[in-house]
């Protein structure tokens, strides 16, 4: 798909990605001779109304004609789009039309301010603090509060409710910072963890009260020491906070039952004072937040005192805020604030930490929501999970969230129009935003997605750690750890035992490749090409070009075909290039090939 | 492509399309054998959660199996899109899908308001009054004001500004009132006129005032007079008001301009008072409205004698409202209060007339500003025009604000991709509120669009006629009037003259078939073949079935694969149909035979 002429948000096209109102910016079209356009217009649309700026030529090789226009910043979010002749197309974020489309494909410039720089290059681990690592410090069984079932580190985990929720295998923040040398060997450099507040079952999303951490994990003191251990090691740290409900034990909710004229009770939804209200998902123990209560917002976001800026600040001084149910967060029947609360978080960030990051869940299509002016970005299961997992595997992740459960696997070319459609839908600022994973607490283990395939897993973390976007990588996946279900996805990590060594130094290599290429971290992205078996694609920065080709299976393969897409670009097969997984210098030809029957390759081209 | 799944908003798959918050809605798909699925869900999102509903068989028959699934009306838009199985498929308004889309492409159902039902029986005409037809007592040149160009009723439009701006002919309200029997002749329901405010313009966008109607037009009893006469007739009557700016001698700008202190001053932005203030597009005779003034929402909506509540009400009795410029109020810069002001409008009018419709003007992609809650439908220059202008001619319509002027001829598959993109954009309800035209005062003639052909020019009106929308003719299209720029497309209506009896004869059999059709009016809407030279589709309702059939070139079109297509959905090819624009008798394959190289077929299948 190279000889398609190319635009995207990134530096190569883009001069000023994170623009202010008024600004002009220089946005920039390749167009390769085969595809050539006698004149390029750009199409924006300013304060409602469509607008045509004429391009043009930058500058011509024997390759492309590079085009640029001047684009006015005139709204907070500024579409655009680019119009070329014989014959007349539209080149868009949802590809070269020749049809008209409607605006939802459109580039994007967003005037709002724009994530904290660190996101580009951060790539993260997911710790679920109950299943990561024990210290010698933390509590005794003896300890384990009432609600809990108190499980040794290697019992196995509980199936079903409640005892899947009440099983506590009592990790510790303490047994986090003990196990720094293994995240530091893995190559990640930011953490996100699930929630540390107090609760009564082991995910802690049924948070008892936001002023101080768990003391099973160790309290305040642990979270502090490890925030600054991390910090020690260039390691970023975001925590996790529900902004959709509390648990039904919550200080604030205690008040609210007990007092129907209490400050509080306008913190929750009462449908019949006091054992009437609404919650998340009919689940009685999660009583739903009412963000129309300026009382609850103060306290969450707008106070000095809050809980979005107190562990911000010293001595916790996190790194952002992962927002759980941030898709259903202030929605409720006729009520919608989600956007609202966006905002709100968003301007509390600004105000307290300028390198604060904020990232929502959600788990499918989250293009309304990332408007620009809330949330930077979302998990990105609708974007990059589900359609990874539905080419190596054939079962869809989020089992306890979607039916029917399993799916077909997709193909190559289905997988691409499925990851085009979720990239087209928002900002290239978004995109390189979103939080990318192959699984999480909530998913079924990739490892399992891939029926215990370590090379379809190893396939699966290349493509997360050099797509658009950051890559975070769920706690144990690097030890091959199967699970079948949420629940099950869940198990301690057994660090005594011996590991898939081969499993964890496939996601160091590639790691460290991410890490090595700036084009991975930062560049754009154009497909080279895409069959039922393989994608293969281009990441693309002035500081360099890295190709990604990875093959599920390489019977189907047509090398030739890459070569002559590769050819065209100006890059021949005996080109020189770098191995970024292996370190070997190889010719481009030798570089691609694959051996056995799939797997993935990066090669530095530039 | 018949052969695939269909479902769409109106009465044969939507039980209730005005559901209200907490309804169960049924809703049905109907699937041909040929694309069986052994099992059918509805994915829905409430609250910003996905949520599957399992779908049972409701009855089989030769042709195909139709499913039923029962969908909560959860939020005021209610999104929802098809699972299907063997294999899966995704059936959504943007096609069945093998990947998987975002949710921009999902059905709709809105639980505010709706438009009035009147409305999707209505077929328009539009008045540009000044040009239309004058009376014997319209005002003589000698009273016509100083800044007019008086013009003899045959004297040619001035083609440059200012001239074509400030020539007057004095077109007059008694003067339309004098041509009721045409407009009765013609067959049409519904009047929208551009505005009849006093201004300074011929086009009357300028407002001085918005107390009364202009004297040079019969002043308030002639509008009055005319909306009752056209009511005695079964005719609706619907005014432009221009929300996003007034003309710079309208009372409260001299009054801003006067004195900075005034409450009026707050309705404009001044960015250095009195001589620098925003305008629209930068026409110093515009000043642009600052909707975020109180006085000035109260006065345009919220007050007791607001000019919208005012001309709804005895003695003018509008059935609604045209806002001009829709696609910019309330928008500039970093401030956005479109959606706000949509709100305002739509409860004014519900407050004020339960009958009123509300139409916003709007020349591109409105799929963001039809959300629900504001305008019910835009003018579907975007969705309709434009496609339909670029299939049977080779002009963009609206030369004054998109370059490049000139596009290609599109091919058939072009333009149902076209069509289908902005369909699938916004609801059912959305789309068959949505004015759909083929031109206007703001465009090229669509006779000079087809190159004065008289037969593409039938084809482009049977295709207003039998489109879901509701239909506007810009008066003097059914004369065949020609105009190769906006201000060309003002010439007056000769009724002196002779004219095009055939093309009078053409719109006239469209309207009726248009009128004499249920489907065509409240059918759904299914694509049945397309191919670069024809558009071929089936309107569908439980009290009829009509068969639309056009062909820019008779040469190309397959007529047997029709046929097969209409086998298959059980019509053969000698089945009785009667046509719809000429009234014979015929049978299905006679009656898709086009005389000549281009023409339009409406077949009465059921």
């Amino acid at each position: 798909m190279l000889h398609l002429p190319h635009h995207d948000g990134s530096a190569l096209f883009v001069d000023q990605p994170n623009p202010s109102l008024g600004d002009v910016v220089t946005v920039r079209l390749r167009i390769p001779h085969s595809s050539a356009s006698s004149a390029v217009w750009i199409r924006t649309v300013g304060d409602g109304e469509p607008l045509f700026v004429q391009a043009q030529v930058d500058f011509t090789d024997d390759i492309e004609t590079w085009w640029y226009a001047r684009l006015r910043i005139q709204n907070p979010v500024t579409h655009y789009r680019w119009r070329l002749t014989n014959p007349d197309r539209w080149v868009t974020q949802s590809g070269t039309l020749r049809y008209d489309p409607t605006d939802a494909g459109d580039y994007r410039l967003v005037a709002h301010r724009p994530p904290p720089d660190w996101a580009s290059d951060a790539i993260f681990y997911q710790i679920f603090p109950d299943r990561f690592a024990r210290s010698a410090t933390a509590p005794a069984w003896q300890q384990f509060p009432d609600w809990s079932t108190p499980s040794g580190w290697q019992d196995p985990v509980i199936e079903s409710t409640p005892g899947t929720l009440t099983q506590l295998y009592g990790g510790d923040f303490r047994g986090v910072e003990e196990r720094l040398d293994h995240l530091t060997a893995l190559g990640v450099n930011a953490i996100y963890s699930t929630p540390f507040f107090p609760g009564r079952s082991n995910h802690r999303y049924d948070a008892t009260t936001f002023d101080h951490v768990d003391p099973l994990l160790g309290g305040d003191a642990a979270l502090a020491q490890l925030v600054a251990a991390l910090h020690a090691r260039g390691i970023r740290f975001v925590g996790d906070l529900t902004t959709n409900h509390s648990g039904v034990t919550h200080d604030w909710f205690t008040r609210a039952q007990a007092d129907a004229t209490s400050e509080e009770a306008q913190f929750y939804s009462f449908l019949n004072h006091p054992h009437e209200y609404e919650t998340w998902l009919g689940v009685e123990s999660l009583p739903k937040f009412d963000h129309s209560s300026k009382g609850l917002t103060d306290r969450l976001f707008d106070a000095p005192d809050s809980v979005v800026r107190r562990y911000l600040c010293d001595p916790f001084d996190f790194d952002g805020w992962r927002i759980d149910v941030a898709n259903m967060t202030g929605r409720s029947g006729g009520q919608d604030l989600n956007h609202q609360v966006g905002r709100q978080l968003r301007r509390t960030l600004h105000e307290t930490s300028a390198e604060a990051l904020l990232i929502a869940e959600h788990c499918h299509d989250a293009s309304n929501d990332l408007v620009g002016d809330g949330w930077y970005s979302t998990m990105n299961y609708a974007g990059f999970t589900n359609a990874i997992c539905s080419w190596l595997g054939s079962w869809f992740p989020l089992d306890h969230l979607e039916a029917p459960p399993r799916m077909r696997a997709q193909t190559g070319r289905e997988v691409q129009q499925s990851l085009d459609a979720f990239a087209a839908s928002i900002s290239w600022r978004s995109r390189a935003a979103n939080l990318n994973l192959l699984g999480s607490h909530d998913s079924v283990r990739f490892r399992s997605i891939v029926g215990d395939n370590a090379s379809l897993h190893s396939i699966g973390t290349t493509l997360l750690m050099t797509f658009p976007g950051i890559p975070s990588v769920f706690q144990g996946d690097e030890f091959a750890m199967v699970g079948t279900h949420s629940h099950l996805s869940r198990s301690p990590l057994q660090w005594d035992q011996p590991h898939d060594q081969s499993t964890f130094n496939n996601h160091r290599n590639a790691i460290a490749a991410r890490r090595e290429s700036v084009a991975l971290r930062r560049g754009g992205f154009r497909w080279v090409c895409v069959g039922d078996d393989h994608l293969t694609f281009l990441r693309e920065h002035n500081d360099g070009v890295t190709l990604v080709h990875a093959a599920r299976s390489t019977d189907t393969v047509d090398t030739e075909a890459i070569d002559a897409s590769l050819l065209a670009a100006g890059y021949e097969a005996g080109h020189s290039t770098t191995s970024l997984l292996t370190g070997a210098d190889v010719s481009l030809r030798d570089g691609l090939h694959i051996e056995g029957p799939s797997g993935a390759v990066v090669l530095q081209l530039k």
